[in-house]
C-alpha cells in the first residue's frame, strides 16, 4: 500500500520503467513490504507549471541560455 | 474544507458526476460539515505514468493480454 | 492501483471504516478495477493548521461561537 | 526546500509570474528560508475535473449561466 | 474552490495566519475567484523527515553546524 | 526542482538516509538533473490512517494475525 509521486520532468518510456522498477524496489527492501502493494505515480509538469526560487522555471531556462 | 483526491482513470463525464456526489454525500454525512464546504479533485492518469508492483501499468496490461 | 487521499477532520474510528468502504466501493463500481487495487490515506489536519477564506479555520470557528 | 502546489484555474504566463513570485517571497519571509529553496508547483485542473458541493463544477458553471 | 498545500517547517500562530491571508489574497486577485473560495493546508514535516540534495536535512543542519 | 513524496510506514533514521538517497540518486540519474535540486518528502501514516481494498489497515492486520 505505500504510495511514491514523482513531480519531476517528463521521461521516456525506458527511464520510466526504470525510475518505477527502482524506486519500487529500494522501497521494498527497506520497509519490508512486498513489491506488489507499492504505486508509483509520474506526474510531470512542463517548465512553465513550475517556479524554483520565486521565477517561472522556463524563465530561468531562456535566460541561462544567454 | 475537506478536500478529496482521486488518482485513478480517465471517467467519462456521467461517471465523474457520480463519483464526485458519492464521495461528497458520504463524506459530508460522516464528518457532519456541509457538502458546500466539499472539493473533489480528479486526477487522472494515463496507464504510461503509473507504476504497479514496479513495473509500467500499460506493460503488465500489454503483457495480461496475451 | 486507484489512490484516494481526504484531507479533513480526524474521525473516530468507525467512521473511517465507513469512509474507506464507502469511497472504495463506489470507485470500484464506476471505474471497474478491483476493490483489492484501491488505497485511501486519511490525512487529518487539525483547525490551526487549514486556512479557509483567508482566514485560520481556528480562528473563524471561534468568533463564529461568540 | 519548502513546497507549495496550486490547485486552481489556469493562468496567463504573467499571471504565473506574479503568483510564484509572491508566494514564494512571502513564505520566505515568514519561514526565514532563502527564497532559492522554494518550489512552486501550478498544478492546473479544467471545471470538468472538479467537483464543488457534491457538484461537477462544470455543471454548476453551466446553469449559473442560465 | 483553488487549494494550496504548504510543505514546509512549523510556523508559530501569528505567521500561519499571514501566510494563509497572504496566499489567499494574492490567488483570490490573479484568479478572480472570491477569498470565500479558497483553501490553504500547511503540512508542516520536520527536519528528520525530508531529504535534500540526497541527504536527510537534519543529518545536512547538524554537519553544517559544526 | 523534481519533489519526491513517500506515503509508506515510519522507518528509522538509517532507513530514512538510505531511502532518500537511493531515490535521488536514481532520479538524478535518470533525468541529468543534479542531486542538489531534489527534495524528497517521507509522509508516514499509521496503520489506522489507510485503507487497502476498502478496509482500514490496522483491521485487516489484526485479523490476518488470527
Amino acid at each position: 500500500m505505500p504510495t511514491i509521486f514523482f513531480y519531476g520532468p517528463e521521461l521516456d518510456v525506458e527511464k520510466k520503467r526504470e525510475i518505477i522498477k527502482s524506486f519500487t524496489e529500494t522501497a521494498s527492501r527497506l520497509t519490508g513490504i512486498d513489491k506488489s502493494a507499492f504505486v508509483v505515480y509520474l506526474r510531470p509538469g512542463s517548465m512553465d507549471m513550475v517556479g524554483v526560487g520565486g521565477e517561472l522555471l522556463s524563465d530561468r531556462m531562456e535566460r541561462e541560455k544567454k
